[in-house]
């Protein structure tokens, strides 16, 4: 019989995605992953290398999950809005990416496949500040500390949970809280981007 | 010779400190702290109770510094920006509160020192929706959503360097890159904020 090694890989994968977004880089091993894999650990070892290069695979695999999902930013005001709207979507969808990115946050050392993430977050910066220069955002704030205060704001209610739940007194799994946090990240996105004249509030229509 | 119980208490809490932030509940044994403090394990247990109660303690304590350096907020719209303000500066100085915050956030389970802290937000907020009602402050979005999102701009720089790092290719120990990202803060927070009519860019002078 054949190996089905495709098949293999992915589990080896999936295994390594849940032992990590669990207990972090250090908190794993690679006798975990395999066995949640079922598959044998030198197996693991000849497909990715070692534990730090599968874990850079995943976390990689999941980014580029998530700058699928969000899409590319067209240039209207709104579009900034709804970026940070797929932003907070994929976040809440999948809180294991918040978690392997907090790990990493606190782990020391250079972030994984940081090259492919610079050149994209870059892009994202470029983006922005093309649209600052066309009059369609304003140009007051530097465009990577907006791109950055976005992201945060729909990312960070994964990253604190028991923060959240403490300040809004609001069960997360209520359909209703979820909706209205996630119009408020794309309210408090337009406020910050638009430009003189136009500031809307969230029950107002909204021109463009 | 009388024990200096005091000073015990105290190298213990700052060990505690040190270790929690670190590695976090999990990654910490009673063991560490108490070597690290150079006092026996057994005075840790009779002083403290448990590792649990140690790291309620020192969270709440490190919450408590922050309240106290953020102060409270006044009324006017200008003083919302300086609470952001203020809380970015103590995070940006207390590396370590973020990371207590983001094990926090890894783990299950119950928050330290849960009540007095829901306490000490829902104060926060009834601020800000005081404000709103008196019209210093936009009445468009949520006062809890309004108080999470300035802490999340206040406090992400810390949680994610990495991703800061790569968004802006600035080196955060670059002072003027420091102010930079302050003055961000503080400006952002008055654009969530500000009611309509109140439209400033950072460079403008400040009428409140």
């Amino acid at each position: 019989m054949a190996w089905d090694t495709e098949g293999t890989r992915r589990k080896l994968r999936e295994a390594a995605l849940v032992e990590f977004a669990a207990r972090g880089f250090d908190g794993t091993s690679v006798g975990a992953i395999a066995a949640r894999a079922g598959v044998n650990k030198e197996r693991l070892y000849s497909y990715f290398g070692d534990k730090r290069a599968l874990w850079d695979l995943v976390l990689a695999t999941e980014l580029e999950r998530l700058a699928a999902a969000v899409g590319s930013t067209g240039a209207r005001l709104g579009d900034f809005g709804e970026f940070a709207g797929a932003t907070f979507d994929y976040h809440a969808a999948h809180p294991e990416l918040s978690r392997l990115l907090q790990w990493e946050g606190l782990q020391d050392g250079p972030p994984a496949d940081v090259a492919r993430r610079t050149h994209h977050y870059r892009e994202k910066v470029e983006q922005f500040a093309a649209a600052q220069r066309a009059g369609l955002l304003d140009r007051g704030l530097d465009p990577a500390h907006l791109v950055f205060a976005l992201i945060a704001l729909a990312a960070w209610w994964q990253t604190v949970p028991q923060l959240v739940e403490m300040i809004t007194g609001a069960d997360p799994r209520d359909d209703q809280e979820h909706a209205r946090r996630r119009a408020f990240v794309v309210e408090a996105a337009r406020r910050l981007a638009a430009p003189p004249g136009v500031r809307l509030s969230p029950t107002a229509p909204r021109p463009d």
